[in-house]
């Protein structure tokens, strides 16, 4: 008698959401209220293992990325989890390519989030069944295997199979010393700790001053809601971490192109990096744009890009100098790979946007997997780095002397704990149906839709 | 005693599935097994009227549409109807521009089609409260409240308020004039019905001369799933309607950069007029290249580009002859308003993507507006016409001769009769509850997902 094959048999999912709006952490020129939340994806196999996976949001809509998993989730269900670790190139196609469901993309907002959740949980399940974190099952990949996994049906005018292929082989044989310098030394991080739009300027010289001291040889100032605001705390930043430590600054979309180069000109004695999302995610012609006017200042953009056809025409029309990739907004692990090989072909480096809900968690295994098997590299590349709501994982990042250490833990890193889900979901969970107080009554943020809006919309 | 204004007290949201795949209408390379869908809005006040508007998907994941128009009707009902007809821009900012909820997009996706539908229902319950079709409102504002809707924040460096002021005042002076025209004649219709792929050989050239019989300049060919097949079908539907009448062709995404322009070279001894999708909608510099590389063969596309930002693209690449805005695609009347600006300024023909579930109904408002008061001109511009669920609707299309009639009836012509919506309510309606026999029981279709994307994963 022959063994039932081991099935998918659960996709779980939560809606999860910290209160981090009374708080002005993660304030910025367009999100001056996020209460960070996490689609939180379980899937569960008849073998009683499991993979863990999420989309991060800022709040509301987080219950309709919940409803985006659901939808996938019939796709997934019954499936033999050998035939899903076996071809994980197949298995994002299925996601992303589903007849109905691409109508809502296709690629795009909330359907591809989803489908990027449930592929990051599906490469966890791989990582925890082969007891390696994902950066290190990535490395030891071949690069046949590797190329595989990527959809080049809309990338080949750009990066054909065979170019991919030159590019993971020609990095093969540096694979073995790369992973044991990176567990030794890690990877380098900048922290974006001190420079939300909500702190006071004395916070905000203080975080500085604490970024450099604990190593950190970049940090990063939101700026776009107010000139002479952003001239003030860029100054201030620059007399508090000296000549020698990177800023870079981030205006997360709120310029037209024309207002971006000016606004970037007056920001330009105090010698910004980069200037991260200077205008629409979207506007690939604009970035360029942009580029061309403000070099040397760096341009950077990739948070709200939202799939690997418009990294590739980013890369084209030469409008990035840092390509900042996100662990899944995109379609996960399985179309980060096709990004990182588009980055190395263009000779762009990828520093990954990280911070909200575990996503340093995620992107460090990405840039890690870079490093030892695709561009080979760390020269001009670096993660992102928030210190909040890490307490949350089971196995945090563990950043030390400005530098992500290497995770040593089987999977993807973005397990949260149960009792953190259990507090968090919503509207339900304890956070959000008592006051600050402990009193029982609703949270001063449940129910309260369109408060920010109010402000936005001024 | 002043009386209290009337606010919005709802928006209601329908999820309405047509079985049209058991039919294979609608069947193309992407698509091959649609189940037409609405994700329907309606909008009350207090004063009990109401508007009407939808957006479109093809099946599953229309109760993700259905999730984020509920995500989206905190912020707007309460709202003094005087205030949000008065300012129908803020509206659509505020829905577009939610400081959480735009993370889902930004602008694209379920999220920014759902704001679409609203946005649409909106404008419909200003046609009924101002007793006219939608097309004739709006060609009765001036252009200084026309352009007073338009979001230029990232539109500036291709079109500028001046330069939209500009156009809508050109046109100013003949749009009495017009507006006789188009009521005396109508405005040119292509049709799509003889073109779908699962259609026999027999049944396209039998449709395709019912189509020239029925006075259509233009044909429209779904093709990309198999170049013999393709070949064999353009040069019947060629011997079919003859040398005068225009045959367009459709991949629906099917090909990547190069794929396309082989694919289309195979085609041109048929004389195709234009390939519309012919890769990624989002593949800009792609379609820039295949116009490129296949002139004199018109290059179109605009049912799946989601946003006036990537519109604004496609035109400054050069990528387009042929602007095809949908209804719902993007956020509504409000945002086709500059998207049909930024067309009139390149000077690039609007003719609608239609179809589906009502998009032939909306879609003739905004194409007559356009030649009344903004582009003032029909020459090479036709709106795609679809005889399918026509019925369902209270003011349907009226196309006669291969013509648009213009519409009469007060509103956007999206309301479905109340008993349409009760018999195909997904997944409860009789529709989906009984099989083709009316014996009681699951319908062959409800709860199968993953049925075709078995087929198109292959």
């Amino acid at each position: 008698m022959s063994a039932a094959p081991e099935v998918i048999v659960a996709v779980e999912v939560a809606d999860i959401r910290f209160p981090t709006s009374l708080q002005l952490d993660g304030s910025d020129a367009m999100n001056p209220e996020p209460d960070y939340s996490a689609t939180y994806v379980t899937v569960r196999t008849s073998g009683g293992a499991a993979g863990y996976g999420l989309a991060f949001t800022v709040g509301r809509g987080n219950d309709v990325q919940v409803a985006a998993v659901r939808a996938l989730a019939p796709l997934v269900v019954g499936l033999p989890v050998a035939d899903v670790l076996g071809d994980l190139g197949g298995f994002s196609r299925r996601l992303t390519g589903d007849s109905q469901l691409r109508w809502l993309g296709p690629e795009k907002g909330a359907i591809h989030m989803a489908a990027g959740a449930i592929v990051n949980a599906v490469w966890d399940l791989y990582g925890r069944r082969e007891g390696k974190p994902v950066w290190r099952l990535l490395s030891e990949l071949t690069p046949d295997q590797l190329v595989d996994l990527v959809d080049f049906r809309y990338l080949q005018d750009a990066l054909t199979r065979a170019e991919a292929l030159a590019i993971l082989r020609r990095a093969e044989a540096g694979r073995a010393e790369r992973t044991a310098l990176l567990l030794e030394r890690g990877y380098p991080a900048y922290t974006t700790t001190p420079g939300w739009l909500g702190y006071s300027d004395d916070k905000l010289v203080r975080l500085a001053k604490e970024a450099v001291a604990d190593g950190f040889p970049l940090i990063k100032l939101k700026v776009g809601a107010d000139l002479g605001g952003d001239v003030r705390r860029m100054r201030l930043a620059r007399e508090a971490v000296g000549e020698h430590v990177h800023i870079a600054v981030d205006a997360n979309q709120a310029w037209g192109v024309d207002q971006a180069i000016d606004w970037m000109t007056q920001l330009a004695p105090y010698r910004p990096y980069w200037i991260e999302e200077p205008t629409s995610p979207d506007d690939i012609l604009g970035h360029a744009a942009i580029r061309r006017a403000i070099a040397p200042i760096k341009v950077a953009t990739g948070e709200h890009v939202h799939n690997q056809v418009m990294f590739k025409q980013l890369l084209q029309a030469g409008a990035l100098d840092v390509l900042q990739l996100d662990a899944s907004r995109t379609a996960g692990v399985t179309e980060n790979i096709a990004i990182l090989l588009l980055a190395a072909k263009f000779d762009v480096p990828v520093c990954p946007h990280a911070g909200g809900v575990g996503l340093c968690e995620m992107v460090q295994h990405l840039a890690m997997f870079d490093y030892v098997a695709v561009s080979g590299t760390m020269q001009n590349r670096i993660i992102e780095y928030v210190d909040h709501l890490h307490e949350h994982f089971t196995d945090p990042v563990h950043v030390r002397g400005g530098r992500y250490l290497a995770p040593a833990a089987a999977g993807i890193s973005a397990r949260i704990h149960p009792s953190s889900v259990a507090e968090h979901r919503f509207p339900d969970g304890p956070v959000w149906s008592v006051d600050g107080d402990g009193v029982s009554g609703p949270h001063p943020l449940a129910g309260a839709p369109g408060l920010s809006t109010a402000r936005t919309a001024q």
